[in-house]
């Protein structure tokens, strides 16, 4: 990436396989931000976490992504910090810091017009709780039928979505990335893990014609540089996910689904 | 309200006595934006709702706050009407259709620079989880220990939510009324509820000295006129809540916390 004139370098707590972390990964590689990336959770023994005791200091959940100013002292030490955080929070960050710092020569993220914005953040979250939630039930609900009754929400949701990408596509407004699709992409691109693990049910149909317009999408959005940059190898990233398809991750989303909660609700 | 030339006037899907409506309310109140309230609930005698018909046909959930651009389309006849809804949203609509129509001379809602605005975005969502959600947990649950622990979580957040009001005050971020304010508001407003239904130990005491920067606020935020023009009458409104307090409300909020869910999650 060029140096940018001026501009510090935000740090990024993510993790290379956290899907929300992604979010904010495609969001600030797409305006250009400088950034220094920390991988702030390791994967203990027991399948817990070790988390970065600066994320610690920042975030009382210790959650990524956590997005921080370079400049930021440690607490006690100065000023708090003010910590981004909370997935769909930092793609509108990107997007307003990339234009306060004349960073951009990209489009917004976000589209232009008050109800236009509205909307996009109406359908973003639809999408984490409709589309990315019942990810997490397919892995780790117990129970074959809450599996399947999950698996069939997120299918009938993705037929939802497809219907709603924009006619001339290829995303989810037309010619522009944005919010929405942005919203979508880690877990589009880990669908192939709820059949490694559920078997051949669990696939996303591929000759259904209701949902060619998603097909159609999918392969236009891993083509893009700001996502292919931080789409990881399938196998590596389908192993992370056997603690939750054995049951035994101890992540905060683990607990709240395996508790009935939804992965959105942490 | 002055008419505004060349705007159209907004229509506003609301409930007298909803303090979710009642964010959007004052959000449109603050910016002076035209709109023409519409009560979209009415209570029937089985403690249900009935709800608006055009309301139900923009908004899945049939919630309110709801707005719609004045040149709605019902659906069916003409293209989807894009319909706003969210409290939170709403507030930030609010700011963004002001601007884009040149019709406040109010200062935005959501304060000025990229990390601020995830900030507000942030506390807003905290308030409205940690604050507003368990007011109805001490209304809803039947267990007393839950209500204690509720009323608890409640007065401790308060604090918390005290101790970060700028010092200068008397709003949140200071001199400027904000989206943090407006999410409190309607349920400070509120407050006198708990104890009404639930007895003297579910006031807000008084005298509490780490609590004196909010009755500032409050004191300061109910004279505004935006505000001031949304607060209903303390019997009428409190008579509303006995649908929740004997547990027989028939609606997303009392549904949702019987089950042992939050406000939040609906």
């Amino acid at each position: 990436m060029a140096a940018v004139k001026g501009a510090s370098r935000l740090r990024f707590f993510t993790a290379w396989f956290c899907p929300y972390a992604q979010r904010a990964w495609i969001a600030l590689n797409h305006h250009r931000i400088p950034y220094t990336p920390i991988e702030a959770l390791s994967i203990t023994e027991d399948k817990g976490y070790v988390k970065h005791p600066v994320l610690l200091q920042h975030n009382p959940k210790g959650l990524v992504p956590t997005i921080l100013p370079a400049e930021a002292e440690e607490k006690g030490k100065g000023a708090a910090a003010p910590a981004v955080f909370e997935s769909l929070l930092c793609i509108e960050f990107a997007d307003e810091y990339a234009n306060e710092k004349n960073l951009s020569n990209k489009p917004n993220l976000m589209p232009k017009g008050a109800f236009a914005k509205a909307q996009a953040r109406i359908m973003a979250s639809w999408v984490d709780r409709q589309i990315c939630s019942p990810f997490y039930r397919v892995l780790i609900r117990k129970d074959q039928k809450e599996r399947d009754d999950a698996f069939a929400e997120l299918l009938a949701n993705l037929r939802v979505f497809a219907k709603n990408i924009h006619p001339q596509g290829p995303f989810f407004y037309g010619t522009d990335l944005s919010i929405v699709d942005v919203a979508l992409a880690p877990w589009a691109y880990r669908f192939y893990i709820l059949e490694h693990y559920r078997g051949k049910g669990f696939g996303i149909p591929a000759n259904d014609t209701t949902l060619s317009p998603y097909f159609r999408w999918y392969d236009a959005v891993v083509e893009l540089p700001a996502v292919k940059d931080t789409l990881q190898d399938k196998k590596k990233l389908a192993a992370v996910y056997e603690r939750y398809a054995d049951a035994s991750a101890k992540s905060m989303v683990g607990d709240a689904v395996r508790a009935g909660k939804e992965a959105h609700d942490i």
